[in-house]
């Protein structure tokens, strides 16, 4: 009846499959992946631990675009703001999926090992203990809300009616160079600033 | 047959199924509000301005829990730092309506009318105009990406085995304090201290 090899049904399949609907509509369902795989909805949790599981592998194939070997070279926030850049890249490549991803406790081994690794960085830096999961939080409000508006139009405001808002629109007429990358720059060098005057304290 | 009054079908009412399918599902659909309000999808038509006018009612709804009194007092940067926080709680208490709006351009007058209150406010505290977009823009990196962090779990990590990463395990156990909080509050500060930096240039 044209139904797939089993080989189909693997773990890298539901991902992709998880990732594929999320970039579509924000969700899925279990049932969705499912009928997209041509296979009954248990076929899909014997592969996986759960809805859950396969939040976590599509967070693990997203953060595998992550380029990490900053985090082991240079003087912290240079590290740091190389995280970011690439951190910024690889969810701005799938905005839809970043507010379950921020839904959901963190589980995946190889996520929670580039964590590790920027919590030494900054304990190496000389943060306090207490300070650093707010220093990695604070650059994570950073890149996501900067890695959604790199989904946004490049015309993000539409004025219909100039008279009504006239600063606004000469302000818009006046951006140079990308509005969202100088942006970006702006909030994580703003960023690093503020961590550096706590580590200055 | 019990369908609804038209009374009951008046954008008032299109907004809030279309805000509540968005809470829920992060996504919404005509057909879907007209089913919820027992009407046909034609009908929800002769409302809005189509779908995007759906979003941008939405948009209005949300933002109108936006307190912008802070906008027309004090020094620039305080009163930045006011809209911004009651603009992260607005859109703090929507976190799965935030990818649709952000992907969205901005279209409704009373929105579009904050934005030309916060232009103003810079560009009469001397910014130039080519930097006034690129410092709201900031600004609502932090605030949005932090509206989404509102949404996170308390124990946003949750490790299985402390041997893995000990000093994430270290890290998570020395916040004190709301991490959430602490982190919009430095991303916050450090934005408006670099905003300051392009000021005076």
């Amino acid at each position: 009846m044209g139904r797939p090899r089993t080989a189909l049904l693997d773990r890298e399949r539901i991902t992709a499959t998880a990732l594929d609907l999320l970039d579509a509509q924000g969700e899925f369902s279990v049932p969705q992946i499912a009928r997209r795989l041509g296979v009954q909805t248990g076929s899909v949790y014997h592969h996986v631990d759960g809805r859950d599981g396969i939040v976590e592998l599509v967070r693990e194939r997203i953060a595998e675009a992550i380029d990490t070997a900053p985090l082991d070279a240079g003087p912290w926030d240079t590290a740091l703001a190389g995280w970011a850049r690439s951190y910024r890249a690889a969810f701005g490549a799938h905005p839809r999926a970043i507010p379950l991803l921020m839904a959901n406790p963190v589980r995946a081994p190889r996520v929670l090992e580039q964590y590790e690794r920027a919590v030494a960085l900054l304990l190496d830096a000389g943060f306090a203990t207490a300070d650093v999961m707010v220093v990695i939080t604070a650059l994570e409000n950073v890149v996501l809300g900067s890695a959604l508006d790199l989904a946004a139009p490049q015309a993000m405001w539409e004025i219909a009616d100039d008279t009504a808002t006239p600063r606004l629109a000469e302000a818009l007429g006046a951006v140079h160079g990308s509005r969202t990358d100088r942006a970006f720059d702006l909030a994580l060098e703003g960023m690093l600033v503020a961590a550096r005057r706590m580590l200055e304290d």
